[in-house]
């Protein structure tokens, strides 16, 4: 077995540049470190702006990062007073790998961590909690991210939320942990952490929290080793991604996801069944329970958060999508409809969903139920087979919540601008307001290419009306793999998706962000410009290529307009000379009997 | 003076790789040549695809291009015809060209053409003749332009207009010259067609037409020759914008200028303002009525099609935005009020607006009333001082109309998602239904480096909601000068953001492409995939960065799942079983008195 690469230095560390990363305590719970990204401006009205922070300890400065070690296990402690089960777990198996050769078996991640199983019977879920009333530590901490560093909603922040539309969403002005128990509790939001992933931070998902966002990574053919893999966790998570899906396939899939979930400061979704085809060679027709059980129960083992499982697409379903222009582009439920045609029967994962459940509430895996009848083209979207599909996530929502079973719903898709309301709107009430878990939608099919930015207006557009998580679109989506640079363009343009969602519902500190920004434009302070950018480092690059020196970052124009024709600047001198000249002015015009300003129409905000 | 660099092959010239420009004419009108981008393709149901084609002769295969002599001048034989006065023209001055000195004056540009003027009292602009019940060959054009090669339309493109949401504009399924006619006569759609323009294609800007795309361009300090300037045109008309506003400053503005109308086959914007300044040698307080009625005579004697003008930024509207976190951010509007607040007097282009109206008429310049006080921020959206100017220029667009003058009314700018629709809204009421013209707008402050992507979303929703022409902002937006790539990028996510708004809208033409690019990938005809693209470089690149022999452009999968977990790969296996063994089934199963497959909702599209 060769030794896998996990040299330190091989996965990105550091701070952002121009941010800072610290943890904050939540009232009354002083031991609790809650991460927050800090950026320090020479503003005297924020001096300090927090930013929400996903990127683990990774981004902490002169941090030491050493794989086989794993992260630190932060809710070790929390879980180990639960008194659940402490078990052996599941042998490895050959096909756990692939089938992975000797030579070419990558070895585990060694960190060694106790391995954890609910009792028959006993609380597990967040969401067993929640109903119990029991407020967990996991709550307390997500509750405090949310605040983005806030202890209290002041006066500017209550209008704000009162200007927004939700779309009938409650965001609370301040997010208590109480606030976060009842939301879970009445399955409007997920906290998904497995009871055998130690080293989460943990994070909430739901309408009336943040927008989330979420990126997929998967193992290369040609992987040249374990470092390579876990950085695309900690690439994707730098830049704003709140959970990752690892959606590898192939040889080493169990060892390389036991480096991934050791090392993930973030919620790990996985789709089991990619593995269980793999199990048996590729091929639909010899899926069966008994090797999709024994996954779940591999992965779950492991630590994996949540289970994208198809168990929607019902043998009466498939039917559905032979008109249609692009069939079935979900893998998953192109796999589960081949194996409902071949036998003709029923889709297993909806026969035995009880079960599935059960395995599932014992290590508080969520489910994340899949639509494997999306749409995969704007002439498919919101038809029969998408909305039949949807009725049995809804129904399957109830079943699992009745297990105690947290649960989130994936959306499409491609959906034209005018049909995205619909889908939010039958979502919110078939699944009884269960979270909505959407890819994109992309708005047109006209653009590979540029599907980051397609699916960006859509995802936008579904955050605002109600969807608690975005997935990603790279550049490369319909082409290719991804690399370094589409990953990142992808979190990114999700991030704005789901910023642009938080402002328009009215979020009381989104805005905060903007105007920060805003200030630190109209101010020439472009240096504060770049570090409150989402993208700090391209925004840098961008002003360098015009006006590389130091100089020019403190200069009162940008090479858009130069000097002369910066609106700023003039605004800026006009401000001046208003402030200066125009009261007097206007008194000498009142009094001399003209009315020279008009008063603003009363029905305008201020 | 330096002999200017008009070398051929120093713009580019040739067609979009899978396309070719042709040129059809519309029935009963065999004289016109209307210009399409037919796509060729492998698929019996669409063996070709007409696109709108912005690009002019220069997307022509094999095309000479001389810009010495300018374009074929197609308007020509009409004008002529008009009984236009032939007049010599104002005399160039110094201060036209920034005062070039003789070694720096670049030529103007050598094509000859007939300097035409409209007599006082007769009948120049499109509005003029359209509202005398005339059809001009300019509206006989553009209406076959918007059919996209359309001369009826069948059932299924009136279902998708029936279908669509238009909020209230009224797109008929085929455009007729006579429907051209009647929006321009009512004013809800303009023609920009400067009479000294012959060389112009001409297109039409309305809520019921498609959605338009304006970009951008501007001289650099240190151009190198004139291909260089006329490239920027060029280049931006290539990937699909539909007019092209010239912003340039400084030294041989009034020259280049001719270079780039003579060799433009869209309209051309500009900001007079802008020239007027420098004439004044920048300084806002030397601005008069005087310096600028000379440059809008000498640039609508020169072809420019439409001028903004900023003559809604009223004295009494200044001080409404000095509590504002970015005050003024339009370059014309901040201008002006320091004009108004350094003498203490009402804007003289609102004083002078008459005799706007009456210079603009006689040459058919269409007036695009700029937001001088738009917002730069979110924070400033839908204030009141962008709103009071707002109201000034449905007062002035009234005014235009009464003058016989097309008009249509800037936008903004920063807006939260939610406040987005107002803008519409009330943009529509308060100017009459005049073409509303925006740019963006951003939905957040937040990314500086994305402000294309963060103002598409913006742009798509305010396309669908009734915006005409939507004003692109590239990746270096806030940051500095685009170059090409910026440029590209811009127009494109701006065409998308169109095409995503003629989609939501139902344009009955519009889902066509978007059915044919889907077909091709359901069916893995990858080099019509790339095709079909809006950006058919970028896509094939994308798709050779992981498979880039021939073989693999009919591969049945791609890189980013493998052909083990392609869904349409499944799909397609799956639709063959389905097909054959299917039916059989069901009826074996119906005859059982099994009921297998359900039927589709009522209430869903088919």
């Amino acid at each position: 077995m060769p030794a896998p690469d996990t040299r330190p230095g091989t996965v990105t560390t550091g701070p952002i540049r121009g941010s800072r990363k610290v943890y904050l305590s939540p009232p009354g719970h002083p031991g609790l470190r809650v991460p927050l990204r800090e950026i320090a401006l020479d503003d005297p009205q924020t001096p300090r702006l927090y930013l929400y922070d996903t990127s683990g300890p990774y981004a902490e400065d002169g941090v030491a990062i050493d794989l086989a070690a794993g992260l630190p296990a932060l809710r070790e402690s929390w879980l180990a007073q639960r008194g659940f089960e402490v078990v052996e777990g599941r042998a490895v198996r050959p096909e756990d790998n692939g089938f992975a050769s000797d030579e070419r078996l990558v070895a585990p991640c060694p960190a060694a961590r106790t391995l954890r199983r609910g009792h028959v019977g006993q609380p597990v879920t967040q969401l067993e909690f929640a109903r119990a009333g029991i407020v967990t530590e996991e709550m307390v901490y997500a509750a405090h991210r949310e605040n983005l560093g806030r202890i209290a909603a002041s006066d500017e922040e209550e209008r704000r939320l009162a200007e927004g539309e939700s779309f009938g969403a409650a965001l609370p002005a301040l997010v208590t942990p109480e606030f976060v128990r009842d939301e879970i509790a009445r399955g409007r939001a997920i906290l998904p952490a497995n009871i055998n992933h130690p080293e989460l931070e943990p994070m909430v998902i739901g309408r009336n929290f943040l927008v989330k966002v979420n990126a997929n990574i998967g193992n290369s053919a040609l992987s040249s080793g374990v470092a390579e893999e876990v950085e695309k966790l900690v690439w994707s998570i730098r830049w704003g991604a709140d959970t990752v899906m690892d959606l590898s396939t192939g040889r080493n899939i169990h060892n390389l996801r036991s480096w991934i979930l050791r090392n993930a400061p973030v919620p790990i979704g996985t789709v089991p069944l990619y593995q269980a085809l793999e199990k048996v060679g590729g091929d639909p027709a010899r899926l069966d329970w008994e090797v999709f059980k024994d996954t779940l129960i591999e992965q779950a083992e492991q630590g994996v958060d949540y289970f994208t499982i198809h168990a929607g697409v019902r043998l009466a379903h498939v039917p559905l999508t032979s008109k249609r222009v692009t069939g079935i582009v979900s893998r998953g439920g192109s796999i589960m409809a081949r194996w409902c045609l071949t036998y003709h029967r029923e889709n297993f994962l909806y026969e035995r969903f009880d079960e599935i459940c059960e395995i599932l509430r014992r290590y508080d895996v969520a489910f994340s139920l899949g639509d494997g009848l999306r749409p995969g083209s704007i002439a498919d979207a919101n038809d029969a087979a998408q909305f039949a599909e949807l009725d049995t996530l809804g129904e399957l929502t109830k079943v699992a919540w009745d297990k105690g079973c947290q649960v989130m719903v994936e959306g499409p898709g491609h959906v034209p601008m005018h049909r995205i309301r619909d889908n939010m709107t039958r979502q919110l009430e078939v699944c009884s307001d269960a979270p909505f878990y959407t890819l994109g939608p992309l708005t047109t099919d006209a653009a590979p290419g540029h599907d980051h930015l397609t699916s960006a207006i859509g995802a936008a557009m579904i955050g605002w009306f109600g969807t608690a998580m975005l997935c990603y679109v790279t550049p490369k989506e319909h082409l290719g793999l991804p690399d370094r640079d589409d990953v990142k363009t992808g979190v990114i343009s999700y991030k704005i998706a789901a910023h642009a969602a938080d402002l328009a519902k009215g979020h009381p500190a989104a805005q905060a962000h903007d105007d920060a920004l805003s200030r630190a434009r109209f101010a020439f302070r472009w240096e504060d410009q770049f570090n409150l950018s989402l993208d700090p480092d391209t925004a840098r690059a961008y002003h360098d290529a015009t006006l590389p020196k130091d100089a020019h970052k403190s200069a009162h124009f940008c090479s858009m307009c130069g000097p002369k024709f910066c609106s700023m600047k003039l605004s800026h001198e006009l401000r001046g000379d208003a402030e200066a000249g125009m009261q007097a002015k206007a008194e000498e015009f009142v009094a001399g009997g003209g009315a020279l300003y008009v008063d603003a129409p009363a029905d305008l905000p201020a």
